[in-house]
Formats: structure tokens, sequence, C-alpha cells
């Protein structure tokens, strides 16, 4: 993988053809799909689940699939997305309440294991469990909404979350997402994030290998 | 539409490119698209949301979408439904403190509103609010898994419903859910349902149009 | 208690000068107070708890306090309410698990019982228990909300109720709850209603008396 | 409005003459209005709603209203709370999922947002919104109960949030709520307080003039 | 098994040496064990879960094993104490939002299935998943506490249980749970009901023998 | 009692002949009885109840029993432990809406108080309530699952842990919970834990005494 990843969201594809978005996405130079989940309690909307991402995988999707789960209880979604076909599955701490088990749950399915963190939630609250995760994403817009721009204030969280996880000494990516354009990508990378959720940014676009280079140019300057 | 209406349940379509599957069963003489919304909280699974519906519409889908709630609460999937282009909406009972309330958001929205029984729900339970229906909708399988055979006992609950139905002297679509195959279709609209939601017996099938065909030929000696 | 009863809703009164208002609508004939409590939990909306009861009493309010519970669970309110001072406390079966023991919790402290039916909820549904009570209470309109119209289906379901009571020989008063005015009020009595929540119907007028008068006189020719 | 600010809370006043006691409260000299907001959810109890805040606006109060909401979820009342004329809401972070988004929907009202903290909550859970916020009040009683003492931990808690506050560089009032007297408001002050609710100590007085001057010479000295 | 069955409820037993007084109780001539399960959620108490019923399994214990399961949701329950060795499991059905299924589970298990009524909750609304049952019982008190005496209108809900059960054809017990004695069993033999549990009237006395022997004197004269 | 406090998880006894199970390891030589209580919603198992402690109470146990609460919500099930003969009462903190609320029920019932944190729970986030406790206890398993590994990241937190008690200056008992042997309690005692959990490394082996001296002789070399 890329030492910077690029993680279109399925959010803003065409959900009529999906397959056909994702192979389109990937062949542009994407390097994970990432593949938004909703539950109408977590979060006030409902998008779509595991039998979604098994037909991507029945349709030939080999890329990583990188499931956020934005459900609230997360252990029986974690185990039907692993059967599905998940590469990472990521979850919201307050909506386990269990988290290191939780994250045994993904990991003793052969699943990368990762937290989410919403935009007023500290770092400091999940240091303990830090070390144990393959992925930490920081939301930069509140989850379960289109359309939002990208809060200022979570720049300073990548900064403090690289820092913490350096301080671990184990590899664990760093992921944003939420109003990731080509305008914020490279200061989000300065920042320490390496993986990049975009949405409208590329699905959004008509071109979809020119919307992913554009974020890549910038990424190069970082 | 039909005096007899087929609705293919999309839960047995290939989501990876639902456009073109929901195209070639309309185009196979489907009546309506079955669209099973489950949120893992009213069914332990979760499948499709509004924002699904809507590409529908947006690819080119004009015929009715007959959405299933298997969620709980329901109004605010109501709300959100009705605006992704929604021809019916149904819900359970159960699912809805106000059920008259959930009803009217749901005519309001100039769709037409259906109630759900699962198996072991009473005929009776309804009978004051039966009138207010566009549609009355019998499982007659547990909602909420998949490859379930049908509940034999359900039979009788058609032809309970049936009399109910008459009784009002409204035009309301009695609709079953579960299990539908060209063994039984014939016996439940003698038993008096009229529409019929049929998953693996036409998206499992490799030629829609005899799938479709099977079914209406048994429809035909009833 | 005169043979038909009138109760205002405080829902319609001045909130800012309840003692005075509630003063007023008793000394322009009203027989009871009828005081509505939302928890935003049972219905999308919070109105007053048991305090506010209490200071009615402490103002000198001496006539039945008619509290209906929208609220869920219902166990604590009640212990509060009939702290309070309330002489009738209805709830909603569905929002309590235990309903013969809510009910029982309420005569224990000596308050009156009964319980409340939504539009959709079926007379038969309460057959058991209704000996039980002191009080029926039938929506005709969803709680919750303001400026509803009556729903014209509860007005057979006043019948039924009427009938189920009269067949258990107890005595029960049938109270009707939602868009009761001048001009439904006769019919509702003639169906077998005795008991009249009316809010705006009162409140809403400039003359309390007048407004109560002009209930009486219709319910005079039932 | 004064460096500092005497809010009393409508807990303590006699509900049944509400505007009035509003009245005489600020004709006395208080600051603002504390509207206790309570769900029987979030707390064991259930006080007033928005009807009863829109009530005092319609009476003529135009001093601030400050609605402490002890409910959950928060996101509706806040909508109604702010419609109601509500000039500061505030809520407590665990009763949201999405904090950022509950202060965003207060701040896009028109409204000033803050965040309640319950006594053993840390001041560092909500280090990364804090600069969002025009309020922080910290509990020094448990909420949801009437009649308890100040809990002497919460002085050191006081400390701390104005170091936090003052190193954010905002404008942010400083308020606590619970078992404040003229024994303890200079030391509250003294530690950084600015804000102060006052139930018992005010409304449960005979002279609300003496009682806020008792309150203003002590804070005299601070 | 015995035309009338005798179920102690081991709420009344000494649970340091429940073994014990099982064994003590089968040896005086008890049909089965009645095993109490509370939650602390549908009902206000908790008592005890699977591991104890799979202890008295190991005991020694080859009575049957009625489980009542007073629980909310049930799926999981039913699950363990399947597998802990139950013969019987019965739950309430409004506490499983797919109470065909719930039956399914605890027959695809090899254990006998059943459905609780509590005293409010009428006999009509299980009619048509009855005759699915191999047990019904009607509570006679409200579950979740001790100490309640038997509530006399649920005499007549036997009767109609009776007449239900008869009109299936079906072999399906009648089982009375609450306020059981030797005083009314004779009563209720004779209303239908052929499964009688009690607690203190048996556990309560000191010699189990006679205390059975009581109640099956009483049993011989209906 | 001891410096060093080992406490039997009942989880692993024989529940057919608990009174038993507990004389014999108390006269084994184990301090206090460490009782799990689990409702199937805080954790996904039900075990044992206040009655059961008050049976353990009546058979003659006078040591002390330590009550972990896995329950949510805890306010009822404190009062009825504390009635029942809890010696200690510990919860987790995000199953109680109002911690300090929830320690003062059990201080003000004559119990002693404590907390307890799941593995991936911050030590930082009790540090203000820390003063107020009894007893602090770290999981070093996820609770509600049996036949863990003990978690090799908790031994960090119990440094922390003795760390922030030594601070505060107060008498507070650190314990831990979870895959407590003979390898591994010497290093828990040297990083600070003073009181042992263990399950089946005593009620697990033929001679509880030989199993306690195991561990004893452990300590002794910390």
């Amino acid at each position: 993988m890329a030492d910077y990843c690029i993680a279109p969201s399925i959010l803003a594809a065409d959900f009529a053809r999906l397959g056909e978005e994702v192979d389109a996405v990937l062949a542009a130079g994407a390097d994970m799909v990432h593949f938004d989940v909703m539950d109408n309690h977590y979060v006030p909307n409902l998008t779509v689940g595991p039998m979604v991402a098994k037909a991507l995988r029945k349709h030939g999707v080999t890329a990583p699939i990188d499931v956020h789960l934005m459900v609230e209880p997360v252990d029986d979604m974690i185990s039907m997305f692993a059967e599905a076909g998940a590469s990472y599955i990521t979850f919201h701490p307050e909506a386990s309440r269990h988290v290191d088990r939780s994250i045994q749950l993904i990991k003793n399915a052969g699943v990368k294991a990762g937290l989410v963190l919403n935009p007023a939630t500290e770092i400091d609250s999940i240091k303990t469990i830090l070390p144990q995760l393959d992925m930490l994403l920081l939301m930069s817009v509140n989850p379960g909404f289109g359309g939002q721009k990208f809060i200022p204030y979570v720049l300073d969280k990548v900064k403090q979350a690289r820092a913490a996880i350096d301080a671990t000494g184990c590899d664990i990516r760093l992921q944003v997402d939420g109003g990731v354009t080509a305008d914020n990508i490279r200061a989000l990378a300065e920042a320490g994030a390496d993986t990049f959720v975009a949405g409208s940014a590329i699905f959004g676009k008509d071109d979809y290998q020119a919307a992913i280079g554009a974020l890549r140019e910038e990424l190069a300057k970082a």
C-alpha cells in the first residue's frame, strides 16, 4: 500500500451501479474503498449493510474494503462484515460497552481493527487501547450528514494523534474523514495523516483519475 | 396496475448493479420493486436506506417502489423515503408508538401507506386502523433472515385478512412476503392475497421473465 | 361530580400564570383540571411534571386534577404524581410492561386509575383489565402535538368502549381527548362519552364561562 | 451583563405563578433566569418544557433565559427551546452522541451554547470542544434532585475549568449550579466562577432583593 | 408426567444449597422445577441465569427444568438456557419483536416452547401462535415481586385459555403461576389449568412432602 | 483484613451448593467473596442477583461480600444488594449517568463503594472521583465471558492506578480481576495491586487451600 492512501467514500457514488463505480475509482488510482455504514441509531441516516459489501466482493473487487461502522451496538455488525469480506473495520468507542472485546472480535476474524473519534472526542480517551489498533480515524465533520465542511479544529487533533501514534511505536494508519479536498489534504498530511477519505471530492467529479491525481499532487508537496 | 401484482424483493438481487437488476426484472414483467429496509435494531440485519432508493429513481426507475420498513422507530425513515421517491411505505405497528400519526405522515407526503404484521401478530389487532391503509402486508416468514420457508399457518391469516379488508369496503392491497414460490402462490391468491413479494423465486433464477411467467401462470389458475 | 364532566386541558392555558388560569376555568364551571404530562420519549414534546401539579394544590386548587401520563415508563411518575396531589392518573398500556401492577400502584396511593388508548389501539386489547379501571380515555387525536382535528373514526370507538364498559357493570368514566368542540361534543356524548377534555375550545376563548356554557348547552341536547 | 452574573433557578419558584416570580426576581436584581429542564430519563424527575419558556417570553420576560437541558437525547429539545426563546442552551455531553453537531445546532439557531459537567466528569474530557462554547456549567450537586448540599471537591474543578478557559483565550462564562449560597459564593468566585445558579438561596427567601444582595455582597469581596 | 403437574418455584428455595433443595422437592413428589429468570429490565429484580441451571443438571437433576424468562430481549437467553439443559423455555410475547422466530429457536434446540401472559394481557392476542406452543403460562400475580396474592380475575382467563387450547386440538399444557395455594388450586384445576407453580406454598413449609400432598389432595377433588 | 486480599469469584464455584463452596474457600484462607452480577444488558450473560447474596448471609457467611455489578443501570441494584448484605459494591462508571450519586447511594447504605474500569478505559477518566472511592477494580479481561486470558497491557494500568491512588493520600484498595493466577499475581502486586480476584485459579482446583496458598506464596515474594 502506498505511503499515502486515498479511500473514496461510497456515500458519494451512484448506488444504482456501485460495482462499476468502485471499479472506476480503483482503476483511477484509489487505494481502498471506504464503506460507510449507518443504522439510523448511532447516526440519523441508514445507508448500506453487509450484503452490499459482499456484492462488491462477488463483483470482483479485490482492493481493501475499509468499513466505517456508524452503528450502535457494534458486535453483530462486526461479525457480519468480517464474513462479507471487510479488510478494515472501524467503530466509535462510545458505541461499544466493551471496546477491547470488539477489537478482539475484529482481529480474531482476520480483519484489521480501528477506532473512530468524533470531532469533540479527546485523543487522550483512547491512549490505553491505541497500540492494539491498525487504524485510527478522526472525523473532521459530524458523521451521518452529507455536504458538511471540514471542521478546522480537527487539524490540531491530527497532530495530537500523530504524536500519540508515534509514541506507541506501532504501525497504525491515521485516517481523516470529512470535507477532505485538494485544498486541505496537504495540511492534513503535514499534520500527520496518511489515509484520506474523500467523497464528493472524487465521486462528485466527472473525471475520477483527475480528481485523485489532484489529491496526490497536493500530497506530493507535503 | 394488474389485479395481481408481483413485487420482486431487491434482497435477492445483485447489489453491485442494482439499477440494472431492477430494470431487468421490470422488463421481465414485474409490477413494482419491493425494497427491504433493515436497521439492525428491529431485525438483526442492515440492508439499504433512502440513498439507494433515490439512486434507483435517478437511474430511471419509474415503476412503483414499495418500501418495507423493518426499522424502529419509523417516523424519520418515513420522511426520508418519501423524499427519496417511495410509492408505498409499510411499517410494523409495534415499531411505532403512534400508528395513526405515522400513517398520516406517509399519506401527507403523497405516499401510499401500509402496515406489516409478523407471523404471530393477530389480524384483529389492527381492525380499527385498517380502513386507513392502502396496503396490508402479511409476513409469511420472520423478517430479517434470508432462506426461510413459507410458514403454513399464515395461509389462514390471509383468509382472515381478506375478510377483514372486504368488510371495510375500502381499496386495500393484501400483500404476502416470505417463501412465496410457484408452488404456493395460487393457494395464496385463492385465500385472498393480490400482491406477492418474491425474492429468490425471481432474482435467484437465470431467466427473470420465465420466473415471473411461472408465477403468473399459477395466478391465472386462481 | 356532574353526569357530564368537562376537563379543560392546561396545555392551552397560559403557563406563566397557571394558578390563575386554573382558578378561572374552575370558576367558569369546569369540573376537573386535565393535566397533560409529556416526557419527550413517549411523545415528541416535554410539558410539565409533578412539581407543577404540586404548585397548583399549594395554590389552593381543590378540584380533581386528572393527570394524563404521556410518558414511558410510568411507575416512577405515578408515585410522584400521587404524592403531588393527583386525583386521577391515566397512562398508555403500551408504556408499561406490567399494566396490572401500574394500576395497583395508582390505587394503592389512593388515586383513581385509568388507561388511555391511542387512536389506532383496539378496545378489545384491554377487555380483561377494564373492570379494574376508574376511567378509560380515548384519544381522538395523536398525543404530543397541538392543533390537531378530531379523528372521525374514534366516534365508533366511543360506542364500542361504552358497550364494553356497560358490560362490566362497573362505574368507569369514559373520557375523550382531542379536537373536542361544541360541534362534536353532543355526538360524543350520544356515543357514550361522559368526560370531555377541551383545550383551545376553552382556554383559547376570551370568555371561559361562555365557552364551557356552549359545551354544556350541546351536552344538554344529548 | 455584569461581571458576575446571578441566575435564579426556577426550580425553587412557585410554578402556579411563574411569570410573576420571574418578574420579581429580575426586578430584585437577577441577571438571567436559569431554566431547569428534566425529562425523567437523563434524571429521575420531570419539570418543565419549551411551552413554559415560551409562556415566559409571551408574559414579557426579556432577560436572558438560560436553559439547562437535563434530557437525553438533546437535539429535538434544542430546536424547540431555540424556537421558544432561549438565550443559552446547555446540555450534558454524554447525553448527545454528536456533541459538536448539537453545539452547532444551538449556534445556528442564534442561541449561545454550553456544556454541563456532572460532579464526577473530568474537565479534560471536553478540552477539544471548549473553545466552541459560550458557557461551561459545572454541577456542584447531582442534577435531578432538590435539597442537596454543595459537593466540596467541585471547588477544585472550578479552578481547573478556569485555567482551561483562560488557556483558550475565548470568552466563555463559567457557571456553577448546586448548593450555591452566600456561604460559598465568594470562594467559588475566587476559584474562577462568574455565573451562579441559586435556587432556594433566592426563591426560598421572603425578600428576593435581600437574598440577591447578600450574594452580591459576598461577590464584592472576591 | 402426571395429568396434574406441580412445579415448585426456586424463588422460594434456599439459594445457598439449591441442589439439595431441588433434590428434596423432587423427592417429595414435585413433577418439575420452575426456574424463574429475571434480568432487572423486563422486571425490577435479578435472580439466576443459565450457569445456575447448568449447575443443577451437573448436580444430577434429571427432572424437567421449566425456565420462565422474565427477560427482554429473549433470544440470547433462549440459546444459553437450551445449552444449559432446560426442558421448557417460556417467555413473554411483548419481550420479543419476533415471537414466531423465538419459538422456533426454542424448538430447534430440542426444548419445549411456551408463552407467558401477564395478568392484563388478553388471551386473544396469541390465538394465531397458540397451536405452535407446548405450554401456555398465565401469571396470576405481577412477575418480579414476591409475596403477592392471587389476582382473582385470572381465574376467568384460565377458563378462556382452556377453551382456546381445546379449540386447537393440540397438546398444550396450561400453567398458572402466582399465589397458588391449597386454597385455590382446585378451582384453578376446575377452570382448566393442569400445571401449577408454587413457591412459598412448598418451599415456605417445613415438610415439602406434606405441602405437595396438600396440593395433590385438593387436585384430586377437581 | 490482610495487606494482600484474595477474593475468589463465585463464577467458578458450584452454584448447586454455593453456601458450602463459599464456606470452603473462606476456610481455605480467602479474605472475601467476589460476587459477579451480570444482567444480560451490560454484559451478554446473566448470573446471580441479590437473593443469592442474601442466601449466603443467611447461610452464615460473615466474611466481606464484594459485589461487582456488571449491570446497567446500577441504582436499583445498589439498593437491593446493600439490603442483601453486601460489604463492597463496585460498578462501571459508564453504566451510571450520575456516578457521584451512585457512589453516595452505596455509602449512605453503609457499604464500601468502588468503580470498575474495563481494559480500554483510561485511569484519567476517574481522577476527580477517585478520592471518594474505597476500591478501584481494574478488569484484566473483558467482563461477561469466562475462560479469558489476562490482558498484558493492564499491568501498566495497575501501575498508573497505583500512582493515582497514592497521590490522593486516601485508603483505596486496588483490585484486579481477570486471568489472575500464580503466574502473574506477583507482578500484579509489584505493580501496585493489593486485592486479587481469582476464579478458576481457586474454584477450578481440587484443593482450595493449596490453590490459595500458591497465590499467597507468590505474593510473599512481591
